[in-house]
């Protein structure tokens, strides 16, 4: 096992990781910027090194203060958590070529399932079934065309290195496709740094249903059930439940499978997402695998009793799995409010001191925050500062459970997202199962 | 299913029961002496009424304002918690007089288990092991001295109508019998206001392990497995735990087929509890019965996922238990420690105002603590200020987890007993699952 683990990350996912490791006996080594040093995961690491400046690029994502971080606090791996590193190849290969353990997958693994048209060339390859489209870039408005009319509108075009949202556009006729290629191009250079962008078939109204899987290096694989991500505004998840309210056994097992079924056919070695869309009608497609562990991990954690990160970085330590399929029960239900510093109806951010801040307790309830009392939210950084996650025996009592929690919940001083959330809760379509990805689109603030 | 249920209770239980409340769409009544009206149980209910001064016998022992608020914001219900009122069979009567329910046992339960002379006939009944002792009241030194005899020392000397370790006294030899007497009586006329006390066999470093019982209207019983309770000063608990670390299947088993068949034979209607000695033989002795919730039920409710409040509650409603015994899985491991605002080494209490507070979170942990930044700890009150509680797979990683939580744990202003769990969660002989009743007199702190 590990001695020393250095996080290459901030905010709540620096915490958890934190935490994991206290919990498994592993020092730890925080890293900021010159603008983090009051963040609690920089309080809570038994070391600490300030890698930079605010921008990003000049601290969370500077690989060579990172590796340089590492090397002169002797860790001997480091952990990406999502966003920042975390899906960088390049970044995993340093780490190796340094002698530091990645924790993640390999940057083989990485390159094969980070692009989306490898990706999904090779969950094609093993019988998953994906929604008709490119199966390479386009490179033309013309070309664009051409493939659209033999799909049949609607389509999205979508960034190949792209994530989050940023880079996709959907099209319902031909005359809207040259603006929306130029524009998803542009938006990709900007965001990913490579214009690529491909087409699929665009899928209406669905759900966004994901199954977390769990892999060792020694060739097992398992998953942990499907999460719902429906609940999204401009393909930014907002809440995650699982598991998904609408689906059954037999559906449940037939994802569980073709999930693992394509992590073995990579040799995928950590945790990671495949990410689906589930139509009116029970069908599903792959959308996209997430090599590494996701905001929304917790929802999972509380129904399956699995702790995901800590499994995480047993596998990166070359320890086999201590679970089998047969292992993972599904007990009760939960759901995760993402809580952003940002105003509730207009979804601008909200930086700023909070001014007053009591979390909910008791039980079936779950904080995952790195913020206090006092301190400032930053505009750096992304506007997530908290995750309420609630679990109780049914999908009803949750949501009960979730109700009164955000009532409790305290943050002053700024605005968040929890007036956002109480509506989500008491409104007849969530409460009754019915939310698909257009659920924010229709709801009135 | 009621409408509004006033709570005769203040801090955190007051707060669980609120929560429970809330969960379940029924309104709550807070009441509170005239210094707690800034209590969190006060902020968080739907109403609250003042029913008198700060000493506890003319507020939260004050029946007749109980009542009278009971009747102006019109509940149906009145939930008394633990302490106070609890298990005053007078009080459930005049609560049915005055048409409202009583959450809680029978006033016949409640005098026939209350009282520990009858409780100890009852189980003999239903051959539940006992342990040496009267089965009466000794009135008399001269009596205690021929009881002693017979039963051999070392003996120890209980109230009748006792608890919490008051008016007890362990007697190792003839020569200390009268003073030990006398004294017990006079703190048990102090204590209870009834001097009478019985003699038992003192079974040496015993653990306390507790069976907790749900029954309903119905003459259904089921018990949710057991609580080691032996982290102890002066017969009060400062850290509880389940499963018991040393009891297997079968005495598990044993012990629950106990607790079920004695509440069976005296029609037990509510939740409760069974306290036992077990000794390091694996001879367990039924010591009394507690007929209200317990300080330490959300132990039992992190490894069953039972919510043993909304249980308690239905269960007055006169709805049936949900659970048949087979249903009942535990699964992992709970550790709570009662935070207390005292001081860690002298145990005396330190009231005052919090001035920094930060709770812990993460996956896992639980709090259930009715205070927060800048409320003042009250000194007429009970110096629990909250419960830490953890869950995890296996007891040491729930051992890891609460040493992490508790280092997580911000409470600024006053002393408290966080150092003091710390030291514990470091313990080798606590560690290694050897702590007995008498682990708290060998701490040295």
């Amino acid at each position: 096992m590990f001695h020393k683990i250095l996080i290459a990350n901030r905010g709540e996912i620096a915490l958890r990781i934190i935490r994991a490791c206290k919990e498994l006996g592993i020092k730890t080594v925080a890293v900021h910027s010159d603008v983090d040093k009051e963040a609690l995961h920089v309080k809570l690491a038994d070391q600490s090194i300030c890698i930079g400046p605010a921008p990003s690029a000049k601290s969370y994502l500077n690989m060579k203060a990172i590796i340089s971080a590492a090397e002169v606090t002797d860790a001997d791996a480091i952990h990406p958590g999502y966003g920042f590193l975390s899906e960088n190849a390049e970044f995993a290969e340093i780490c190796a070529n340094c002698g530091l353990t990645f924790i993640g997958p390999t940057p083989e693994n990485m390159r094969l399932m980070g692009d989306k048209i490898s990706a999904r060339q090779t969950v094609i390859a093993v019988g998953v079934p994906i929604l008709p489209g490119t199966k390479e870039g386009v490179h033309s408005a013309e070309e664009a065309k051409k493939v659209a009319a033999e799909i049949g509108y609607p389509v999205i075009i979508k960034a190949t290195a792209g994530g989050g949202g940023r880079g996709m556009k959907v099209v319902h006729s031909p005359a809207s496709l040259p603006n929306a290629f130029a524009a998803a191009r542009t938006e990709a250079q900007a965001g990913f740094g490579n214009p690529e962008v491909y087409i699929e078939k665009y899928c209406e109204e669905p759900r966004h249903v994901e199954v977390q899987i769990l892999a060792d290096k020694h060739g097992n694989v398992i998953h942990l059930g499907e999460r719902d991500c429906s609940i999204q505004r401009r393909h930014q998840k907002l809440l995650e439940e699982a598991p998904c309210p609408v689906l059954s056994p037999e559906l449940r097992k037939k994802m569980g499978d073709c999930a693992v079924a394509a992590a073995k056919a990579v040799k995928y070695t950590s945790v990671g997402t495949f990410e689906f869309l589930l139509d009116k009608n029970n069908n599903f497609y792959f959308m996209e695998m997430n090599t590494r562990v996701q905001v929304e991990h917790p929802v999972t954690e509380m129904i399956t009793g699995v702790d995901i990160i800590k499994e995480q970085i047993r596998s990166a330590a070359g320890l086999p799995l201590r679970f089998k399929q047969s292992d993972i029960k599904i007990r009760g239900h939960a759901i995760e409010c993402r809580i952003n510093a940002e105003d509730p109806v207009k979804f601008t951010p909200s930086p700023g001191k909070i001014n007053g801040y009591h979390t909910p307790g008791g039980l079936g309830v779950r904080v995952d925050s790195a913020v206090y009392d006092q301190y400032t939210v930053l505009p750096h950084y992304d506007s997530m500062i908290a995750k309420l996650i609630v679990h109780a025996d049914t999908r009803e009592e949750a949501i009960s459970r979730m109700a009164r929690a955000l009532d409790e919940y305290i943050i002053e001083g700024i605005k968040t997202s929890i007036p956002l959330h109480k509506r989500i809760m008491a409104n007849k379509d969530f409460r009754e199962g019915n939310a698909d990805t257009s659920f924010m689109e229709k709801l009135i603030l």
